[in-house]
């Protein structure tokens, strides 16, 4: 195994090469197959979720006690930041109370890396506003990875609302990285001017994707009624489409899925949907990634 | 011993048998006693609670972690399931993250049942609007149980707001079903026409009755100033109408009591009261369910 | 070691001998030092904090689970307490499921004394109001033993907002039992007609004070553009002035800190500044006090 480079905190993808995210996916999948889990007793992750967030906050502690690990809730701490004190002193009091790692979601795109400078805490960015959520990229690329083994000329379509979407551009960078080629469909307001690549219809998608990784709309409020029905049609899965996908195609949607109007509802559970097989790989991947942070790797 | 139901959920008093009932005492018994409670470790248990209830909601917690669980609590769930995501994708979402039991409080009467088809975890009922909420049934009766050791020509009354009560329809039906004779104190326009069985006033229910079921008023706001007095004199028990009761009569209430309006303040910590007793069963009776439950015998 | 006096509850300083709080040192300094802590696994907390407060409830978790104990979080009470139900009635619930130890912040000041009576369950008082906040007291006193190892004849200087402190009148009197001198900086309008002792300036306290007790602005909204300025000029702690202090001195605050109102920003993590240190110590002389209740010691 090549060397790997050494790293504190978990803040972008973009600082992951190859060999550190296949390194992070073969620990992952022991994770999922060992009877002897490493146990990291005694020791504190503080799960900071400054914005609200169920999924993740549930998969970061299931991943964290599995490990053995102690666990801290700090969501109202959300008033705390709010009244005056900063990200930096409530992560450096964490640190004086014992805590060796910080689960952080907040709006602040970007404010995380200054806050690591002379902290002795390892911090995984858990959702920085429109930034990044890493452990997003993470289980969403190991989903795909565990179904083709490899992403060399692995053709991946990513639909929706790019613009908004926290994962889009980090598993766009990632996946080209680790050689798939990345297509993208979307409405033309929320086309993404740092991307690039070739914008396609979802029609076009579906006849040559391998993978589709479907985005939620984060303001579903705005999609309403006419307006729905006319999402799904243009930009989302129906059951037409999803029957001219390649027979080893898969689908995925880092959910919560707005039935109807992302995906038809009946193609939530459907073989080809690796929604739910995508939040059971996020613990493991969770937990190699919080393994690697305890062990001094990342 | 014969041969017990299997059950997998635990969403209603009706699917309990008599057998399976005493079953459950007898194991909240043994766990009282033992020094050797049953391990559950490695297993989550999720306390999906989306009404409040702090008292319920730490006796599962209790119950659970004595039995060596580790709990998940997902009160901000509520934003999530309010957000459009149904009930059944929280659950399945639960499931696929590692959850092997789900706690649920939630206002939609019956709605659980519809959730349960193709999940593989198990679910507790904790309260579902105006429906049921078979553990505290269960650890009415079984404070009862524990005083009588028989139900047998019991004669029990339940007084208070039958209409709004989540307890008092599960109640009647399994005291019935085990042998007691059930009678009822209300206001005509809390009369629940369900209940065929005969009405009676709480004076003469305190005359008669060997175990005295207090239902809390959960809208108190509508009891206020002279009204209040009026409960308690009219349907409430008072210190004078205590004294009436039977020698070995006891006297349940599901709390928090609204301390002068079902009961005078003084009766709550008196000798027939097992107010306080009811909250101790409700930790045991909890580990029974949930012991049976991880077991695969409900 | 002289005979100590019993207690059961941690609700005041006054209650507490010269004895029993170098017995609590003591213990501290074991807790941090030892590879053995004592155990008290299958005993549950609960932290009952009815006002918010992150960085004391985090504490107070990590104090119990590093000992071993199960954490029930009743943040929600707030709820069921205004709903009606008395705080006796809500620790007698505790009780009831098998709490043995409840951490409670409350805002109504010298209530818990009454609901102790009666109660089989240990209570430490984190904040009642105006009144008294122990725990605070003991890890400020710690913090400043463990640097000068004695408090005879100590300078120690308590600075700020004397009427709304929780801390101050408590500190101020263990401090003088203790041995040391205390004097007060603050604006006529803080004075707290209770502390008989000489105010002085600031100036003043920098240039003889082994000890500067800096207290938070409670009502920082009230202390805005010039007027935030002027605090720092004429009550906080400037650069200028902490140049002034002795060498061997250190500089105390509760957190969180108002950067550049109290203390310039840049003092906070300062040689002289034990403001993290005192959030270190606060884990383990919460311990020490948990250790101290659970054996009945306390």
């Amino acid at each position: 195994m090549p060397a790997i480079e050494s790293l504190s905190h978990l803040l972008s993808m973009k600082k992951l090469s190859n060999e550190r995210i296949m390194h992070l996916f073969a620990t992952a999948k022991h994770m999922e197959e060992t009877d002897r889990l490493p146990s990291y007793q005694g020791r504190f992750a503080a799960n900071l979720f400054l914005e609200p967030s169920t999924r993740t906050k549930s998969s970061f502690h299931i991943a964290e006690r599995r490990l053995g690990m102690d666990v801290l809730h700090l969501d109202d701490a959300a008033s705390s930041v709010t009244k005056g004190e900063s990200l930096y002193d409530t992560l450096k009091t964490l640190e004086s109370i014992g805590v060796d790692l910080a689960v952080v979601r907040q709006s602040e795109t970007g404010i995380l890396q200054e806050c690591t400078k002379g902290l002795n805490l390892s911090i995984v960015n858990a959702g920085d506003g429109c930034g990044e959520h890493p452990t997003q990229s993470l289980l969403d690329l190991y989903t795909i990875h565990e179904h083709f083994k490899s992403f060399k000329g692995l053709e991946v379509t990513i639909a929706g609302d790019l613009k908004h979407s926290r994962v889009a551009r980090s598993n766009a960078h990632a996946l080209k990285q680790l050689g798939a080629n990345v297509t993208f469909v979307t409405k033309p307001e929320w086309q993404d001017p740092t991307l690039t690549d070739q914008y396609i219809t979802m029609d076009e998608a579906v006849d040559r994707c391998d993978a589709l990784m479907l985005l939620r709309i984060q303001h579903e409020r705005h999609e309403q009624g006419a307006s729905v029905l006319s999402y799904l049609d243009q930009f989302g899965l129906t059951k037409e489409r999803e029957a001219r996908m390649g027979e080893h195609s898969i689908i995925l949607h880092p959910a919560p899925v707005n039935r109807g109007v992302e995906i038809d509802s009946d193609l939530v559970e459907s073989s080809k949907s690796r929604i739910f097989t995508q939040m059971k790989n996020g613990v493991t991947v969770r937990m190699a990634v919080i393994d690697a942070l305890m062990k001094g790797e990342l």
